[in-house]
């Protein structure tokens, strides 16, 4: 294989292909050198340009830490973590949609009993969110694990203010109880912009873009049997519901803010009266469905 | 701009395009979208698929240093960087053949008197380089500015033995003479493996690739009125030639390495006898031409 250029070169490489340790890195393989050898040969990019595509890269990477994942917030802003969410979800359309995990999961939030106030740093308006979890056919999930986090009252998560685990808030672990109920108290959270102090900030800069996504509260819900749903419920009449950033607003996942009156949630919660109530219904596809 | 799944998220991309900066920057923008999401779609990854995707250019990242630069080891050895040499160099076929700069080219080499030996801490077999650079009607072309750099016997780079610019060894610039010519004295470099300790070795492994380039020397050749060329001179009768992981080889970039029986090499430079020659004419292709 020798003497390269526009016109064989991508046969080249595809050819050089054939030791791949199993059918699918094959796969892969091929398909990435297929496309990104189209891309380039479409876009003809100078040397400068792609000096400086590799410079963009390595700078993406260099952002990235334990509480900071820019690869994610660009696979997520180019709208392909909406896609590949949405390939991996080919649920029926009666269960609940599904939307992008973002990079603010952590994984080893604090489990807390039903009813807590998982915010104890933040300031804000008070919240209570109320869920319930069902099957398909409406019976509840007992004992289903919910997993749930958002912002503050200015956009920002816990670990975008701080760093370490005693840094966690506004996030926690429930199950629920007999009924399929799970309901906790907190702030209600803001619209924010995605970290835009890097590559990705220059990327939506040059792209004209604005970085907010519309204010919402993140929900991982997986119980055994059914397929583990990660969603958001986002809150109505946000001026970014029409221009997230990242592509992920769903009709389905709006729901109303609305303002508790009394001292009790419709739920039978006591409340402080003015607390504002986020309220959902999710419904889990089968395992077996898909 | 809502309910996106995997029909319609590709055009909302597209469609949140419209403020870009430049057209350039559009169309860069709007051809990676549409490459992308193809390649996702084609692929169609798990979620384990694609977060392992993002951990891997998030290594590629993180492995860049002063002194390596992953992100082109990886356009390297996907074959890009020879195809945007190529879409950049459509040069007439008389006049050297390009190939690609590599991650080891550092700006700041020391510039040296004709002649000279550039290999002070390097051991290895002792070689005489000897080049003329030319217009492509056979005029010499004098004062023109070679940088050159290459391997040691074992494969290594100056820059991968040590840090610093004290390290630098085996790269120097030097002007050619009224007759369009340079020489110089160094060590006859070996075949190497790239760096393969990090992501793209890890892919080349995955897919079954050795790591090897065949030995050669860079050259990057400019002067006012021409073309700058980037290439290397290969040595013949290297059991990578034909396997290059990077596809840079081409044959007219492929010289003998001879053997200098007596004390003075072809162009008369007086050397120790069994020294190894590289000779190779280089010709410029005017600015104006392209």
């Amino acid at each position: 294989m020798r003497n390269f250029d526009e016109d064989n070169i991508t046969q080249a490489v595809l050819d050089s292909l054939g030791g791949c340790a199993t059918p699918r890195t094959r796969q892969i393989s091929e398909a990435l050198v297929r496309h990104l050898h189209a891309f380039v040969k479409e876009i003809e990019p100078s040397e400068a340009e792609w000096a400086a595509a590799i410079a963009f890269l390595t700078r993406t990477g260099q952002m990235c830490s334990d509480t900071r994942q820019e690869f994610i917030l660009l696979s997520d802003t180019l709208g392909v973590s909406m896609l590949v969410d949405a390939i991996n979800h080919r649920f029926d359309e009666d269960t609940t949609q599904t939307t992008v995990l973002g990079p603010f999961y952590v994984e080893e939030a604090e489990h807390f009993p039903i009813g807590a106030h998982i915010s104890r740093k933040s300031d804000g308006l008070a919240l209570l969110v109320e869920g319930t979890i069902e099957d398909s056919r409406g019976n509840p999930i007992a004992g289903a694990l919910i997993e749930t986090w958002h912002a503050d009252d200015r956009g920002f998560y816990d670990v975008q203010r701080d760093t370490g685990k005693s840094a966690l808030d506004m996030r926690a672990r429930f199950r629920t109880d007999q009924a399929g109920h799970f309901w906790y108290r907190s702030v209600v959270p803001a619209a924010y912009p995605i970290p835009n102090d890097g590559p990705v900030g220059e990327m939506l800069d040059a792209q004209g873009r604005h970085p907010f996504r519309p204010a919402h509260v993140h929900f991982k819900l997986s119980a055994p049997g059914f397929e583990t749903i990660v969603t958001h419920v986002f809150i109505d009449d946000d001026p970014y519901l029409d221009s997230d950033v990242v592509f992920g607003v769903k009709d389905a996942l709006i729901t109303k803010l609305s303002r508790i009156e009394g001292c009790a949630s419709p739920g039978g919660h006591e409340v402080e009266p003015g607390t504002s109530l986020i309220a959902y219904r999710f419904v889990l596809p089968d395992k077996t469905r898909n």
